[in-house]
């Protein structure tokens, strides 16, 4: 149940003598109320009780892999907490947990947001829950404020998120049916995930929707990297999430002995693939930009301690938010492969295998984001995300804005991820105030 | 049977006119004679008998891994050709088979020949079966012509050469109880496989023998390098088998996010492990001599294309004919990974794990070979051998000798492993007449 305050009483009075709607008058009174806040301890509280599903008790990391029995018993308990909070819940074909609830306007464009709650192995209970209990937290205190805006608002749990953004990617058709036989690190094929988590992959298509079919979507998630805590700022506007490829590259020396094989007689994978890895850092290193380059997986064979490796794997990865800068260090980095092959006598090939495509935010909701954290008085900076979201396929859909809080020492997939308690309510907060401004605009 | 020539006839009669008693006339007949060889395209025909066990038609690659199948089947095999060749055929304790035939001289040392026919996953067919096939040839002409030496003859096939050479050390006691249970890529343990072929684990001091127990050993192997090849010299006269060191590196980093850690706030343990692997190909390779250092084997944790490595793994390998140079080279490697450590803002660490003392040839015996070569007119080197071998352990026990034919190409451990039948017979003909030298020493 939602009280006046006198403020509030004042604003509705003036508005009425002014001969304005009742339903108007209403919407604003949550727009300006200066009391709207979420319930902190509740948020955190939940947050608490989610990071107890799929924990490891030896190494306090969490193991909620999509699809897998944790995962389940997480969405379970989200859902729960949605119908507490007055939402219609239910599970799309692409798996996605979707609590609705209905807006004064009949015909208004949804206001989506939310998060996800699936973890990489070993990972860390802020990636995806800060937003998504937000968001619930945010739909809650609406209904407890009996604020119905006027668009329908839609609290979104995606489904494989750290797999690749599987229920994101559904929602505007880009889910290839071949993926679906694809692993996950559950054990089960993303096809059987959807399947055991309520959706129909047979049916996924049917998930799609078309662009400007939402009014927006907003996602609170943690920064996962240390700019803001360097900064000692409490709230990022997102200015766009960085494109990415990935390559697997492979390069052929001669596999040999190593004890009858002299030095300056080798074609060694292993000595060519560590002088490109050296390279690979450098470069990204050294150029101007926040462009990022890793080599994050390597494997050589035979793989013996008394064999020259014949063949070396590895992955390659470059992101930045321009597209086309990530295509020139790639062919920087491949020239210069070229020449180390030439020096140690092995070949490098470049198997492009991801790409993902830089997603700018929309200006207006960056600019909303900042007046709801000036308004809470919480300092604010603008910064890419690093790091995919599922905002990013939202983005496809409608204007998209993101909205992040600091992580404690930038780290994150890892046991020791950690974001303050406060930080996790202001970043609620400021979700909070700008789907009231967005509901306004 | 074997029949007196001409000048053997002319020897003997010489000999008898002179007062010798008739045994020793009969031994230097052997000695002497011009036309004394193996059986070539019978040696040769084992041979390739012997690659068809264990063959992968897919790549012609040989998987004759210690105690497999395909193991048991060459071991009963070449146990044939020896029962062929009228030796004495017995397993001892240690799994190594032994054919044998006694001497003259009933108190005299025996001298021990043979090499091993247990191969490397997808190796090849000459590494060892080359040696001793060529040592059961030699014990078959020597009884086809009635030759018996002074001293009691042991054609040795070693069980385990390329899983740790389990049979020749067990004959200097230097098998370790606990390697008993020790897995081994048949994916029986040492301990299993050793009764698996009819030794006998439990039983394995008892095959110990004391350092001076034999008159001499001698094998004959491949080169698996392309010195001899590329100096185009026929027999190669092995000064002495290199020492190995073996070490687990460890780099600790720090694992993050690969799209949320800007360039310049990266601990990542697999740029830091490049740069060391990078350096010590270097440093081996511009230090003088002939030492070599090789890394084989890598992995990086978590191993996922979007996460900085915040561990690597990977093994360091360093050999030469002196123990103290590899010591050398290890320290300064150690002190410029001390370097990259501070650079990187990550930490080397090192665990020797595997040791292999250097082992010299006896001059002697080097010198033996180099006269049977020339008496063969087959051109020779002195040379060491990069590769540990059997050869090693049984210096220990008395003067060792090595002969080495060449490689094609140098390549090895492969399914292109391949030394010419010509080379093959050379090297048996040398075997034969060092043999037969020996045993007039």
């Amino acid at each position: 149940m939602h009280t006046l305050d006198r403020r509030e009483f004042a604003v509705l009075l003036a508005g009425f003598l002014a001969g304005k709607p009742a339903r108007e008058l209403l919407g604003r009174v949550g727009v300006h109320q200066g009391d709207l806040r979420v319930d902190g301890r509740r948020l955190n509280a939940t947050l608490e009780a989610l990071g107890r599903i799929g924990r490891n008790p030896a190494t306090g990391g969490i193991n909620r892999l999509a699809f897998s029995e944790a995962d389940l018993q997480a969405r379970n308990y989200v859902a729960g907490l949605m119908r507490e909070a007055g939402l219609d819940v239910e599970v799309d074909y692409a798996g996605n947990l979707v609590g609705t609830r209905g807006g004064r306007e009949a015909a208004a464009l949804p206001i989506v947001f939310g998060s996800h709650i699936d973890s990489v192995p070993e990972g860390g209970n802020y990636d995806g829950p800060v937003g998504a209990l937000a968001a619930v937290e945010v739909a809650r205190v609406l209904g407890e404020r009996g604020i119905q805006l006027r668009h329908p608002i839609e609290v979104m749990v995606f489904s494989n998120e750290e797999g690749g953004k599987t229920g994101s990617r559904a929602l505007i058709g880009e889910v290839d049916p071949k993926e679906l036989s694809l692993p996950t690190a559950s054990g089960r094929t993303i096809g059987e995930g959807i399947a055991l988590v309520g959706g129909d992959p047979e049916k996924l298509e049917q998930v799609k929707r078309e662009p400007g079919s939402i009014k927006a979507f907003l996602e609170l998630h943690v920064e996962q990297g240390s700019v803001l805590e360097q900064s000692r700022v409490q709230i990022g506007v997102v200015e766009g999430i960085v494109g990415i490829k990935r390559w697997n590259v492979t390069v052929e020396g001669f596999a040999n002995h190593a004890g009858t094989t002299p030095m300056d007689a080798r074609r060694d994978a292993l000595v060519a693939a560590a002088r490109f890895v050296d390279l690979a850092h450098r470069v990204a290193k050294e150029t101007p930009g926040r462009q990022v380059a890793t080599v994050g997986r390597i494997s050589a064979e035979p793989g013996a301690p008394n064999v020259i490796p014949g063949r070396v794997l590895f992955s390659l990865e470059i992101r930045d938010l321009e597209m086309s800068k990530i295509d020139r260090i790639f062919e920087q980095l491949r020239a210069e492969a070229d020449a180390i092959g030439r020096d140690t006598g092995t070949a490098f090939a470049f198997e492009l295998f991801y790409v993902s495509y830089a997603a700018l935010t929309d200006e207006r909701l960056r600019q909303a984001i900042e007046q709801a954290a000036s308004a809470l008085e919480l300092s604010h900076m603008r910064l890419p995300s690093g790091a995919g979201h599922d905002a990013q396929s939202m983005a496809k859909l409608g204007p998209a804005g993101m909205i992040f809080v600091p992580s404690k020492s930038g780290i994150s997939h890892s046991p020791l991820e950690f974001t303050a308690p406060e930080d996790v309510v202001n970043g609620a907060n400021v979700l909070l105030r700008t789907i009231v401004a967005v509901d306004a605009m």
